[in-house]
């Protein structure tokens, strides 16, 4: 909650000098107007540096009111709308928004030399007949060999073990003004029998690694081309990318993955 | 421009069958909403998925008329809201939001075996009298390569030149509930006075490798006692990272860096 007496918005303080308040109830939009007058009169003199106001989609009444009293938008999720206002004269030294979304590409591998395939029903390749690796997006919170493993089971019923990340691209403008990081991401096929997601997929097989190299697409597009080269080479094991290690920090008790050459690394 | 006439907004199609309008002129509240009751109207019968409103947030007074309409947030920029709505009843696939930030830090090694490191006047570091590497933030629309001779150069002076992101990390919930993704990059420095900048940083200098990693909190964060082995391998020639290969994909004229181990892929 956010208003703690008649008077004031009680909300938390931050690591930076700044105080964020949530909203959980709705409120007019006039007494939020007046309470929020009185709370950057007091926050002011409180020497506060960055002031943020989390309020959710049910709350948009007080939207207008903030960006009166001289907020502006940090970020945006569906549910909420992010406002900051950073109160001393000096340039502000609030934390960037997003500005990446990331996604992965998989070459997944048989035995018998075969890479697994797909055909998208939509998107730029729909109706085009091209034979590509399973690809996908990095979900909030997901880690992205997690998310390559996932992609795969998704669209082929295909089961794997991550392996590595063989290269990645960073492009800009690729939705909006934001930009993309894709990691090509080789994985170990634990199943065989493909049963393909109805929804996103028109087809996928397992494909010798040579067919799908051969595809006029894939020989006249110069980042393909880099990433049949890779492949090549890995599948010739003579090539490394970049394996993940689970690591600690001391700020905080989650693991995070850290992606290195592991086989250059004699400490591992 | 979005209103083609006084009965109807007109918007940009895009490749998904959706429509894009953006909104760049003032506008009455109730003029707004009903216009914008008649385009959806208009757009359901002509079977468009989902349809997007950019409103600068000069124009906040139209936010809250748009989602009692059943637009909600997409994303958010300090000067404008995306807003979004899907039509039809099936699930939607909009594009997701931006979810990491991406950060870099430096590893810049002069021929005296000595590596450049800073103390931070501001952040969790701040008066602890630890020493590490410049670090900072890749801002939208930037290479990761530039970013880190950017960043060196703002914070030290010292003018590098890119040569390989060594390893990086992938953490969660870094900031609200988004993810954050850190490239250690290596540097040859090209120049060897440090001028540090004011603002952020409190003392710079090249320090022989063994002082730095000798330091007790690096040897005791798990994180950085494994970029201090990857940074001795690389000292000795015996650790390959990623380096950067300017790429045109058949899709835009952009360049696009692919980030891979140029030292095992022999059609470099």
């Amino acid at each position: 909650m956010s208003c703690s007496s008649h008077e004031f918005f009680s909300g938390k303080e931050d690591d930076f000098g700044g105080v964020i308040v949530q909203f959980t109830q709705s409120m007019e939009t006039n007494v939020f107007a007046s309470l929020l007058r009185a709370s950057l009169a007091q926050w002011k003199l409180q020497g506060k540096k960055g002031v943020w106001l989390q309020i959710p989609i049910d709350s948009v009444n007080l939207v207008e009111a903030a960006v009166k009293e001289g907020f502006y938008y940090h970020h945006a999720e569906p549910k909420y709308l992010m406002l900051v206002h950073w109160i001393p004269g000096s340039n502000n030294t609030l934390p960037a928004n997003a500005t990446h979304r990331v996604g992965i590409g998989a070459f997944v591998l048989n035995k018998e030399g075969q890479v697994l395939v797909v055909q998208e029903k939509s998107g730029k390749f729909r109706g085009t007949g091209i034979w590509k690796f399973p690809t996908g997006v990095v979900e909030e919170g997901e880690d992205i060999c997690d998310a390559a493993v996932r992609e795969v089971k998704e669209e082929t019923g295909i089961i794997t073990e991550f392996k590595e990340i063989l290269a990645f691209r960073q492009s800009h403008k690729a939705f909006f003004q934001k930009s993309d990081l894709f990691f090509v991401c080789m994985l170990e096929p634990l199943s065989f029998d493909i049963k393909k997601q109805e929804l996103e997929i028109e087809a996928a097989e397992w494909m010798p690694f040579e067919e799908y190299a051969t595809q006029p697409f894939v020989k006249t597009h110069e980042l393909l081309k880099y990433l049949v080269d890779i492949c090549l080479a890995k599948k010739e094991r003579k090539y490394t990318g970049f394996t993940p290690v689970p690591t600690t920090s001391t700020f905080s008790e989650e693991k995070n993955f850290l992606y290195l050459n592991g086989r250059d690394l004699s400490s591992l």
